[in-house]
């Protein structure tokens, strides 16, 4: 290799991606308990920064100081419940099948579990300055799967980047891990993001953000010689279908309920309920001038940036120009002091089937009420919204009863369906989904939240008549590890 | 809807969508111990097709009776396999979280399972003509996953392709299974695998073939306005490791063993032998020309198709015309009745290293030895060589000892990695990964063999707050299908 070659002429990129290449094999070979321990002290260094992020993040990000200490111990705890999986052991999904020697042909010893899938670039989301950034359920999950991570800051909050991956380093040296198991970068320029998809040692990609960011890292992962998986976890209008009995018992709770849902955090979150389906009736009237009423009464407020404001008064204004599209709250060119105004409009079933574009999502405090006409044309728009992250059910025992067939098709619209509840808010479990068909996400097939996260930065491996001396512990016949396995066909706890 | 626009002047393809698309739900609504009589009755009617179909497959395919015999029993068991992975239940994955009433905020009730994705479109492939094509793997997991299935018959055994069509429309009759679970074209032109793949209803690709193909359709599902997933496994040439003791101790015995498994079925195998790596020494030169004597004395022999020769040829060719490559055996140009002819060179590890091109597969009875000058030569030689679906290390209990460093890093290049065997021969089990990373499949997160093959076809679904009566039977309270399920975050069998 000559001078002109070598790797401090790199870009700044490229020499990310080799650091990560050469760290992959020797963070895989790291016990799980050690990389549990690592995690755990992820969490314990953002703890010790104390207050001082949370100032610095509040100044970044206009959230409010409860909503970021609240954020700050689901970051936490996602560490700690990715700890806690790899010291469980189970998640290795370990499977052994026996050698049958009198079998014609003879049938060999196999042995199948997880590996990490190589380096990971993750970028940081605008709108989870901790949960979904630098040091959130992206970089925790490919860090639990044993992958280097490499973070791309989100512009809008480079100063809480930049503490929180301090605060990763420094774990990262106390726990002596492999160098360059985790590397940051601040640059805020599109072509980074884009070298950094196409770096030929990235392995897969975490993003969660917009549909055009989001859309433009998977092409670029999809046009590279050698394709990679790209979980862009890309928002949703999270339709609510608003069943007739239940409206007809409970229109002013359910519009109480909806307004403090469609304007949490300013609408500011991936699951805020955007679209709300119902069959025209004196109570779908009722509940959309509750609704109304209840929003005009909530005050203007300061979204995350200055940029996600215009691109919501645009976003609005656009839908509501549409000439089908009845505004019912305050008009968004009152605008005060650059804050965002809650938006509340009406269109007809026949017209938002008709126009894709009121499909779209409203990313702030923004709902439309969408006014079938009857059953078929609720169940003809529902179905008419493509991928979701969620799609909730709001009825009584009656309303389910009558309208069974929604609930058989609501699991093929979205990754999680809710009854009688609000979408929003987001738990951090073993059962939860957060992920759906496309455009809710890349690949409906993962989630971005809780252990099964993990799956998206692991592919199987099997060993073929592999020495017992030389098996991962996972795989030998002792199970040191006392994880849950499938034994010759059969499950063994 | 006016007239123009109905269902018949749609084109094939579309039409076939269109009906998978509607069969879906009242698919998915089937309980599983019914997919699996019908996946159990399609084994049935296969064989009730008797001699029949195996003398109209080797008339098409040119291949053995007693392969086929024995691929056709494959293809049954994989179909009852997939019967009692449904009758078993632990595939849905059930996970359940309990609600916390007094946690802040309030813990919800949340519930998970797979859930089928959509419409599955597959290609059969050349070289199994039962197992991977009509009624192979990939319909098989499909299916058992619930989702309809469009089969594109391979244009080399269109008969073949038609017979087990209407063997699996005859269960589906028999089995009442909804109208268009199963549909099938014998269509044999380009442009309708392209519209397949980009019909908007379908939701997931399988494909079994060459990098070109299945390269093709990844770039055309990628390029959707909605992506989906393909999974094309698009061969290997499957490096082997030729480690120094055992060479020195048992050459000839790894010679006859190599030339077995590169001419088995005339090396029209995914997982064929085509690189063996090994340095320099007396002992590699013993084994060189001890493989040169096999192959030497096997008979040429008549190949799937003439385009198959066609292809094997002219890919022989170009790696030999490289002035590195020596070839060992006949010339290729000596090919007698259209018979493919084993063909072995040798290259330096160096030159191996610079080119590219002599890493690609040569499908048919064809490997190169690559003569590395020491360790560190062989190393690189193998890393350099893209992802694989196998990688086999030949050595003692020394060799294992004293070259671990290759141990650690075999996971990485290969979804299977076996020790002192030949990679010919996939056993049908839990613990077999027959996939890896790109370009042995476009995506190394998956397998196409064994029950985990259903993971491609299959996403996770939440319910929240779920009324008990509507939950499925995988997610109640009593677990009455008496399965593995996560309740808790605990795994309870």
């Amino acid at each position: 290799m000559n001078q002109e070659n070598s790797l401090t002429s790199l870009p700044e990129t490229a020499l990310l991606l080799n650091n990560a290449k050469l760290a992959f094999p020797k963070f895989q070979a790291v016990p799980d308990g050690s990389k549990a321990d690592f995690l755990d002290r992820i969490a314990f260094e953002i703890e010790a920064l104390g207050e001082e992020l949370l100032q610095i993040t509040m100044q970044e990000t206009n959230l409010p100081l409860a909503r970021l200490t609240g954020e700050r111990g689901r970051t936490t705890m996602q560490l700690r419940m990715f700890a806690q999986m790899l010291r469980d052991g189970h998640w290795v999904e370990a499977t052994i099948d026996h050698a049958i020697a009198d079998k014609t042909p003879p049938k060999p010893d196999i042995r199948k579990m997880l590996v990490g899938i190589g380096p990971v670039v993750v970028f940081g989301a605008s709108n989870f300055p901790y949960a979904y950034s630098t040091a959130g359920g992206d970089t925790a999950s490919a860090l639990a799967a044993g992958c280097p991570v490499v973070v791309k800051a989100h512009p809008a909050h480079l100063k809480t980047s930049q503490l929180v991956a301090d605060a990763i380093l420094k774990a990262a040296e106390f726990c002596q891990m492999p160098a360059h198991v985790f590397q940051h970068t601040a640059s805020d320029s599109f072509e980074t993001g884009k070298a950094l998809v196409q770096d030929t040692n990235t392995a897969a990609v975490g993003f969660t953000g917009s549909y055009s960011g989001g859309r433009a890292l998977y092409d670029y992962a999809a046009a590279r010689k050698n394709p990679i998986p790209v979980f862009s976890e890309m928002g949703s209008t999270n339709p609510v279908l608003l069943l007739p009995d239940t409206l007809s018992k409970n229109a002013a709770n359910i519009a109480k309920q909806y307004a403090g849902s469609i304007n949490l955090g300013v609408g500011q979150f991936c699951t805020n309920p955007g679209i709300l389906l119902g069959i025209s009736s004196q109570a779908l009237n009722e509940f959309i001038d509750q609704l109304e009423a209840e929003m005009n009464a909530i005050a203007p407020a300061t979204m995350l940036h200055k940029g996600i404001l215009v691109a919501y008064e645009n976003k609005a204004t656009k839908a509501l120009s549409h000439e089908s599209v009845a505004q019912k709250t305050a008009n968004t060119s009152a605008a005060i002091n650059s804050q965002a105004i809650p938006i509340l409009a009406t269109v007809s079933g026949e017209s938002f089937i008709q126009n894709p574009l009121l499909h779209e999502e409203v990313f702030g405090p923004y709902a439309l009420v969408v006014q079938c006409k009857d059953l078929a044309e609720l169940k003809t728009a529902w179905q008419a919204i493509a991928g979701q992250l969620t799609t909730t059910l709001m009825g009584t025992d009656q309303d389910f009863e009558q309208y069974s067939d929604l609930i058989e098709l609501a699991p093929y619209l979205a990754g999680r369906v809710l009854f009688n509840g609000v979408p929003t808010g987001v738990e951090v479990c073993p059962s939860m989904v957060h992920g759906g068909p496309f455009p809710a996400s890349t690949d409906g097939r993962f989630t971005a939240v809780g252990i099964n996260a993990v799956k998206r930065w692991v592919r199987p491996v099997s060993f073929q008549n592999c020495p017992a001396n030389l098996l991962p512990a996972a795989l030998k016949d002792e199970n040191p590890l006392g994880i849950l396995r499938m034994v010759d066909g059969k499950y063994q706890l």
